[in-house]
């Protein structure tokens, strides 16, 4: 039987179709700069938004239509959905997909029993996942939503809580493994403070640091050989989180002696609200060889809160696939849909029209990216504005053979320099060309 | 003769007092938990907002009155701006000073007669210092103001100008020490980027360090004992700065390996554009021991730039004591008016109303950080809440002596834990107490 | 019985009291420039957070401990959290509330049901009101949580859901006049948009300003002689909601003829949200004679969605009521917490804390507010700093009694003109002497 | 003599061209929707960025190569600016330009003689009008840069300031008249306050308005015929200006009886330093049939003050143009490039580049917009989605021929609504279809 019943298998139909439920840019197999388009973006769908998300917000309750969920905790309602979700990776032709242990399994009245539910779905999920050939990009046990954790879970102030959430990064972890998942992630929402007045943050992150050496050496006994991803976000549930951006967990993850274990899962809305684009917070991540995936997603810089909207921008999505290329492709990774639909759009349809848009929208910016390299003109007028630093004084200072005093009587003798212009407004025209 | 014959000497006249020149609440030789006002505050005065500042904004020329200034770059202007700038600390009783090489002294058209220039005038200086019995907080070098510095310093895509930003490093090392002064500060902004179209983030990041480790050699060379300091800012003037914020320092500095030699000098607006609060950037500078030195200041968090206004919020000056008092005191570092009056104060009597209110609003929350300190109430809070982590399953976990499947088999036994309140309402009253 | 049986009456105890549950500024009955402090207040606690609050958030559920509800939508419930309603009002010695339709009813299948169990309850509260001399600051209709409003109330692209709407308000206007409320409130959280793309914004205005003119009308019909207020909001949760700030809703009320019946109810997060401050919405509000009420409660200004949380900032509190006694004082409107415990502090006994906490702010401002116009400095100085109005070519042009060439003449005739300073650093001095 | 010698006239290459001194869509003369391009854009050059902005920042000084300008305050230099701005429009086709009177003129010691400088250099201004064919959008007095505006103009605390802005708008609409100017603009920076403490905000409107009418009435007798505007900011440099948005520049001009007079001059990034879209405050304004004007630019939505950067972006100048198009098009308004180059894009071809981008941007949405309103889609979802308020129940609400009472009947036999979804993520992927 369908779920979907009304909607397609999406095709690709090309740029001339006014088909809504198809694609016009995403064609899965068409070679973009020698791989396929799949293999580029390697796509995800995230199983809380598309089977979980009721669109609640503070201040309304949920008006997503969800005609095969009978809203109870049981084990047959979890088992249905994922027969729905995979109907939907099917037609949307999504390869992989995610999950927080809650969202596929039901938290029950008692831990071992939330376990062995688990174990039952993820069984199904294991079925499915054969069945129509997915794969899942990571999982992630979800330490944030339950009233346990109002005070964190890795950062919790009772050390109860802490083996509580560590219980379930566990059983998240062998339910991962099972499912031949590509990696594993920590999202910290809860993972910060809300006021400083009553926060020892020093012991907090002593222990989220503890919380992260024990899964790492958990994977390494059990044999998971995924990467582990931490992702970033500022603020929201908390007040502050201390995984704030790319920059506050590369330092966390140096600090505590991590960057060897971990990688960064970046997601557009948790970048912007740090004050940081999503090209910096990539940028920054590639530089230390720290991004592992994407969370594609995109906000609305006027709201102060994660929107979380599908990405249409393609702007957003040249520049994530330049540097996506400019890093050598995407391996444990994928561009995950952690997006939502808007709280109007509340028919299963909707869930459709928004990953078509999305991938549409990854497609066209993965072309243009392409076309932007082929083409040369901006990589030679980066390593043009730079070439000083080849030779002369700027070798010898890239390679810290000199002294300030050597670099001093350099200045004092070589008068008053020249810059040129740094062509801003001609390199945004030059990518305009494009798209 | 007198630069401000009508402002008296500022004496400390207590909270009856409704005279405008007299301090309120700072008087310097009172003890405060066994210290004086003046060495728990270390007050100083920044010479480029206090003497050079025209208070001009993006839309408007100058307004400030410097009947003193002839306006011109020569010596005998830039001398007796000198003696303008010491009856000013003076009359507030300020010990301690900052400079940038260029307030004190003037560009000229050649580097090696604006080090001459700056050496005239360092000359004057120390005389100054010797007779009024004050002294150099920090030094540093303008290296964003001349349109050399428009694409950087340390990161300039052209190594002539990272060159000739080194050589002003070194002269104004050079004259910090001369000086006596007790740090030398790195604010970079112009490090950092407009787009990053046409930028090699990792390259630039690569030659800061470079320019770094340049100057910590040469200090160790010339025998300069005093601190070095960063100081974060996330943007304004670039789009954005490499050393957008503590975690963002911390993590540059971890990455070059330059934590031994480098702390931070946090200021309160700088804080709050990077989306923190001034207590937040504290406690992660001071966890990991590396809180140097305070730009007092504030800002006004509904305005998207650094307004810089002089601290007069007894919220942020109490909680900056909090913190300054839990980690033992300022050691080379002060509390530095890195502030200015609003543009409609134009008057030479404005400079005294301005650090007056921030002398006193220091000198308050100074005395309620004491207080608070002294009732004890707020710390036993935060002790008890975080009472798990001192023996039992927290002690093992903080020890790392157990595994995550015992953590977890642990959680299975233990049922679901329970939390206390967080009680933010009632430790915001316990605050208001003492206000 | 009691359901807060832990918790005393809250008595004034004065500043030098540590017990939390007592109040060390608020003390009712004590006259402030003439007037009690109960009656410059008028206090008033909000249903929908004291009784209906679980203090869930987007990315996780209740954690609110309430005892005494069985959470069913039973009518027993209803009438059980009135009892309890009412105890916290005896308690903390508030004598205002206000409320939604559905915090004190449950919403039924059936709207003529929803209609008869909200009687039902206000029969219950009648009875209360009498019995503890407590009284309805306002009323209002919930418009926003049920999913038939997800695209708006008086704005829906729906005539259906607009007459629901409507259904609602005349509904509650009918126990508001029951009940003896002093003023009926409409806050627009869906009249909004989440995007242009599928909004006609004028038509949506048009219908909006049929509903205040319907509500108008059938307030003259039913002898209604409390006052509307309409309250402001950005946005959250629309991406931009009409009623934005005080000046989008005195132009739409001067637009759509309705300044005569509306005032405005200000909220302090509401205009921070909206980039200004609470002193500037309240003159902007007084300015226009359209100062209605206040919701009390204060933001996070780093946070950009609305934290409301308990004012205790006591610059914000004494600004308020500065304003307050420049206004002459509230008639009709009240301090009414719009406010909430953080998710954390999920105790009864928070719920008193908070208020103490608000309470107590608000009674400290008044006072300082007081003692500020008693001085009088402050008002002298603006006063003479605008005297050039009272006279000369200042009058003329106030009067109009001048043209633009006759303007210009004197101006040609007059010189450059002197600006005396501004004085800010002096005037926040000044205020802080008083803190 | 050509002051740009290497830069050639800008021609229309289509869309392959990699010149960058083309327009790869910008081709005056070709018809969109009945009308060519030029007629549609109405591109304006803004003096004040062309010719006089060295491209300081509050951290440096100018970096902008103008080897023609020898920075005096001669007239000569004046009127050298003067050819060299036309040779500039001549070079990029651009038909109109606006100035502020001390742009194109020198501020002399004496309010007479700046008043003379500025006839003659209109006098050549006319001349070189006659001789290239180009028109004055609109002229404007600059009543913020001189520090006798620092606390307003309009709005100064002092009756004489008020007066000598009054004479420069006067002088500045004569010589607006002079050169046939369409319109006359007042843009307010130093209208609004620093701090409310020592401000009279109604006295302050009071006189803004004031201000105002004696224009209009000017207007009216000297026979100007162009149209009045007045442009919203929220702040900067102000920290509250009072024409901060559309709708309270509306409220404004509703209050003080001046809507038959004002139309808006929208910024985009005006609008979003608000926290409105461009769209937005476009829409509040047609709606109320007062947009005059544009000024062409674009914000970085993560920096807090107004970068006015050349506009770009192709998802805004198609929804600019979408409702350029949609109002019947501009009419005394244009697209005035308010817009500057980055402070590192300093050489004179930048300028080239920087407008030949915005023109290609716009030219582009105007493409995209009428193709939109081609296709039709996205209107006929719009109007079917309002269809309920053309009959029925939303016909008798619009008439305000229903009584509250007759609606709650109404709805309370309707039963249930059901809403159609939003369908957001649909018409973003339908927008991707033009772009
Ligand atoms: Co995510
Ligand atoms: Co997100
Ligand atoms: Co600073
Ligand atoms: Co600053
Ligand atoms: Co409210
Ligand atoms: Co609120
Ligand atoms: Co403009
Ligand atoms: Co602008």
């Amino acid at each position: 039987m369908s779920y979907f019943p009304d909607i397609p298998k999406i095709e690709y139909e090309g740029p001339k179709s006014k088909n809504p439920f198809a694609f016009k840019q995403y064609n899965p197999d068409e070679l973009v700069a020698g791989k396929s388009m799949r293999d580029h973006c390697r796509f995800a769908a995230a199983y809380w938004h598309v089977m979980r998300n009721g669109l609640s917000d503070p201040f309304g309750g949920p008006t997503a239509l969800m005609p095969w969920d009978d809203q109870s905790d049981s084990l047959d309602n979890a088992l249905k959905r994922a027969d729905v979700f995979f109907e939907f990776l099917n037609k949307t032709g999504i390869d992989y997909y995610c999950w927080h242990d809650r969202d596929i399994a039901p938290e029950l009245n008692d831990l071992s029993k939330s376990n062995a539910a688990l174990e039952k779905v993820t069984d199904h999920l294991l079925d499915l996942q054969k069945e129509h050939g997915k794969k899942l990009l990571w999982g992630t046990a979800c330490l944030f939503s339950h009233p346990r954790y109002a005070q964190g879970a890795g950062t919790s102030p009772s050390a109860d809580v802490f083996a509580y959430g560590a219980a379930q990064v566990k059983a998240a972890m062998d339910n991962t493994l099972k499912l031949g998942g590509e990696g594993y992630t920590f999202w910290g929402g809860r993972e910060g403070y809300a006021t400083l007045l009553n926060t020892n943050m020093k012991l907090e992150l002593d222990n989220l640091a503890n919380l992260l050496h024990l899964a790492v050496d958990y994977g390494k006994k059990i044999g998971f050989k995924g990467q582990f991803y931490i992702e970033p976000k500022p603020r929201e549930p908390s007040t502050h989180q201390y995984d704030s951006d790319s920059a506050a967990c590369l330092n966390f993850l140096r600090q505590y002696d991590l960057m060897d274990h971990f990688k960064l899962n970046l997601e557009t809305n948790h970048a912007t609200l740090a004050g940081h684009t999503m090209l910096h917070e990539m940028t920054v991540a590639i530089d230390a060889n720290a991004l592992g995936s994407v969370d594609a997603n995109q906000g609305d810089e006027l709201i102060g809160w994660d929107t979380d909207q599908f990405p249409t921008d393609i702007y957003l999505t040249t520049e994530i696939m330049l540097k996506i290329l400019e890093m050598g492709g995407l391996t444990t990774g994928g561009l995950n849909f952690d997006a939502k639909r808007r709280r109007e759009s509340h028919d299963p349809s909707d869930l459709f029209h928004a990953h078509i848009g999305g991938m549409d929208a990854f497609a066209r910016g993965l072309k243009i990216a392409a076309a932007i390299r082929e083409d040369g003109r901006l990589k030679d007028f980066v390593d043009n504005r730079y070439k000083s630093w080849n030779s002369g004084i700027g070798e010898k200072i890239g390679k810290r053979s000199i002294s300030l005093e050597e670099v001093s009587n350099y200045a004092l003798s070589n008068g008053e320099p020249t810059l040129e212009s740094g062509r801003q407004e001609m390199l945004e025209n030059l990518v305009n060309e494009f798209i």
